[in-house]
């Protein structure tokens, strides 16, 4: 079963997921006022089962989705993951000894169906497709090892970037990857309930139906579960928060000339068991 | 008048500072559940008229300091912002065109008089002085005349870092700069009343009674005006949100040999008018 937050009639509520629609849960779990606080109880079993039997409340066209959990303390993305992107960046050097971790801001998000917005200041817009994790069980070092049992879900990214932004500035990344609703995430979350969801994942990004990146979780150089023990290394992790993982090589940028993204493109992000996040690109208005 | 947020007998609450300690204002403004919600309403002139010729109720050892801002959507710092200190990186580079920037998350702080932790991983703990603004009014795209309306008080910061961790990675600055309770927000709120206040301001920072820092905002390559001018070109600022403007030269990484920072050291961050940001150092337990 699949949980999404959802905006309809004004409101931001959550439910399950299904294909006519949206199954509204949030009225019946007062003590749980978004999916950060369901996570955080381990409360996805409780939801699924109130699901069961009950007949969609929001059809398809009568919502829209918000990223799945809005508000998280902390969301931090993995940089140059991939063999091959790490080669992308010709500077002769081998494999990092650590991983590049950037932080983004939620408002740098939409939901999927939402169109990113490229701004007027720059249209370098340009796609990263990855999968998300979110943390279900929080900590400080935790071990490798024991690292999946902190994941209560998966979902995707489309992490959008300002590629000139990018290198504005002699060291961090941060005013590339934080133009508001530069990126998505989404559509919704799956609970993890089996390692074979990461370990064998195929991660593919489509523009206008043409793939443009194409591999395997198996390949990342730094793995999911060594990601949460290097970052809970320096800082608690918390229920609800988001790592997103590192995206294969075959952005937009690595083309030449580069292929940037422009309005009326669509971007979908596709993993197997997970899902497509789709969103279009729109001029600021 | 000065404001804080302090915790005491278990409960955090906010109140005006005087001399001899808080005026607990929080219970008697509901609407308003943190000093974030005061600052969006305006309402620190109605939080000094609140506590005008009241009694103490938490005298100095009744109550620890917090940050000011508890859980502010964002806190947003400016690297390499003095002259000298780009120099320090002696890497030939000329005046950069651009700010760099990093986000560090709110659990990266203590609040004044808490003991900075330093990590069993790396001892290269470092302290950097800053001036910190906290935005009152909201916005994107402000323009650099217009900034200093949008900024509702001052703070300090002691932007303490991991420095060996700052240069894992390829890019980014992340890991070096959030590692828990590594450095500190307080001690409390100043109103920004006067464009005097910053624009004439000196920062000074002392490790057990030494200067290590000494030197006026006004020389800053970016000033602040401009900080904020920059920052809501991407990102929508809103209240409550914290910028920490940048640090001088004279951090102990540009020392030979290094002066890191050890435990039973006494950091201070001092700014005329602001007050006196005052930590030890601790190892973690």
């Amino acid at each position: 079963m699949k949980f999404a937050t959802v905006s309809a009639g004004g409101q931001m509520i959550y439910g399950a997921i299904v294909d006519a629609g949206v199954i509204a849960l949030s009225a019946e779990f007062p003590q749980w006022p978004s999916l950060r606080e369901v996570i955080a109880a381990g409360g996805l079993p409780e939801l699924e089962q109130a699901a069961q039997g009950r007949d969609v409340t929001h059809p398809e066209g009568a919502f829209t989705y918000e990223i799945p959990v809005p508000a998280p303390e902390k969301i931090l993305c993995v940089g140059v993951n991939f063999p091959d992107r790490n080669a992308e960046y010709k500077d002769g050097s081998s494999q990092p000894k650590y991983m590049s971790l950037f932080p983004r801001f939620a408002r740098s998000f939409t939901g999927h169906g939402q169109p990113l917005v490229r701004p007027p200041e720059n249209h370098t817009l340009d796609y990263e497709g990855e999968v998300a994790i979110v943390i279900g069980k929080g900590g400080r070092r935790i071990k490798a090892e024991d690292a999946y049992d902190h994941i209560a879900a998966l979902t995707l990214c489309n992490e959008g970037t300002i590629r000139d932004w990018v290198r504005h500035a002699k060291f961090n990344v941060t005013q590339g990857k934080n133009w508001d609703n530069s990126g998505s995430i989404g559509p919704w979350l799956v609970p993890f309930t089996d390692a074979a969801q990461l370990d064998d994942a195929r991660i593919i990004t489509r523009v206008n139906g043409e793939v443009r990146q194409n591999d395997v979780l198996s390949r990342m150089m730094f793995p999911i579960r060594e990601e949460i023990a290097y970052i809970s290394t320096f800082t608690t992790l918390v229920p609800g928060d988001i790592i997103i993982t590192g995206t294969p090589t075959g952005a937009g940028a690595r083309f030449d000339p580069p292929k940037y993204l422009v309005p009326g493109d669509i971007v979908e992000i596709e993993v197997a068991g997970i899902g497509t996040l789709r969103n279009t690109i729109e001029d600021e208005a």
